[in-house]
């Protein structure tokens, strides 16, 4: 969480648009109901200015006062939020595919756009009887530790690939790819094959592959995936049988972006 | 749009938030990308205002700016936004159901809350051959004018009926209901069958069967729709096939969240 409120009282526009990030940013999925106490605290602002600005926020929705008298993130934010064209737009045009694909499946599908050194997930549909998801809508995945991550990552800026490279990489599961010169290797063959299959990385009885979106530039915009559960394990499903479906779906999402025709690959 | 900037540099946090919020609300679905100048214009900020609180929205991601230059709404403030419990909170729990219906029916299903007299998208499944929607994600519609609409209203308290019902009630279709006796008289037809059928009232071609959606408290707290071609064109649904799924989808959605066992109802 960044802060820069500090409790000191200076002036100036870009300290109240700062408190002001301060104050949303307390909220998070872990947080989802905050007091005013909270709030100030976690903002790192002395009470009474933390009243006044919440009072604000509040008026024009940005956040909502509960019958139990804490704050929550107000659905108007949301409602502006939805209009982040990476987020309900790609999403919208995305969506006839991620139905196919979920029902062709019966597994988990999700939609991921990056956004530093991250993936965003923008979609999720994830079936009641399929493996358990450790992403949500909204959630964040560092690049190197799933599917749509390693999509993301192999399409990124080399700087971007370059800066993941120099670590940390994060161990999530003793299978989650912590060497860089295996990580650079892995990426290679996500750019040669166009998919990523990812057996264990976040989850060791989950699956995920993962391909591609293209945009009108037809750079990457987006990773679609499919998590299934790990063939290792009980009732596991060969990856094999996912990946026709899967870039067959991100082909169709990419051309519903306006990609160019995508090269034919082996 | 509200705006609190007109150009006067006042003191104070208020001031700031409230330009703050004008510099979000100058976007909009029909203005997704918007350069410095038109966003000083819509926000009624002079430039240099302007330039100051978009570099710091930028800053903090709440806009991006794109390769034309131009700004648009940042993936940050949607991730905000998703800890809106009742946006993805409460599309993530009614999903299943949704994507039930939307399989059994084909058509259009519309999850929507209440927010002062209009009702919000929250979720909706287009399906690609079913008929055009009005609605969009994140979007609006007065109360009257639809059936999540009626739904939200004939549920809300009475001091939101009222005032609603006071008018004006805008007449989108020659089929929409603007007389405030005629609309009361269907909200208390739609408490008692715990169902609204509203053909025409937007779109002539569309037909809505929406329910209510309860919470823990067992007041209503959403509202389900699914939306199909009005029985007097081609093509056209008969309601009465489709009030028991979407109220089967209602209560399976009530259950989700916590709400009490629905009393049965003939």
């Amino acid at each position: 969480m960044t802060s820069s409120g500090g409790g000191a009282a200076r002036a100036g526009g870009e300290t109240v648009t700062g408190r002001v990030f301060s104050i949303l940013e307390a909220f998070d999925h872990d947080h989802p109901h905050l007091t005013l106490t909270e709030i100030a605290r976690a903002a790192a602002l002395p009470v009474s200015t933390a009243h006044r600005l919440v009072g604000e926020l509040a008026g024009w929705g940005a956040l909502e006062r509960g019958a139990d008298g804490a704050y929550r993130i107000g659905l108007r934010l949301w409602e502006v939020g939805s209009l982040a064209p990476r987020s309900v737009g790609l999403r919208e045009r995305a969506m006839p595919f991620l139905e196919d694909l979920y029902e062709a499946t019966r597994q988990n599908v999700q939609l991921a756009v990056r956004d530093g050194h991250e993936g965003v997930y923008v979609e999720r549909l994830a079936h009641p009887e399929a493996v358990r998801l450790y992403s949500r809508i909204g959630g964040r995945w560092p690049l190197h530790g799933t599917g749509v991550g390693q999509v993301l990552l192999a399409f990124a800026p080399p700087v971007v690939q370059e800066s993941v490279l120099a670590g940390p990489l994060t161990a999530f599961t003793p299978r989650t790819i912590t060497d860089p010169t295996t990580l650079r290797r892995v990426l290679a063959a996500v750019r040669r094959d166009g998919v990523a299959v990812c057996d264990g990385l976040i989850d060791l009885a989950a699956l995920s592959v993962a391909a591609p979106v293209r945009g009108e530039s037809d750079g990457v915009v987006a990773a679609l995936s499919v998590v299934v559960p790990s063939p290792t394990g009980p009732g596991g499903i060969e990856p094999r049988t996912l990946v026709p479906a899967v870039r067959a779906a991100a082909r169709g999402i990419s051309r519903a972006l306006g990609a160019p025709t995508p090269r034919l690959r082996a």
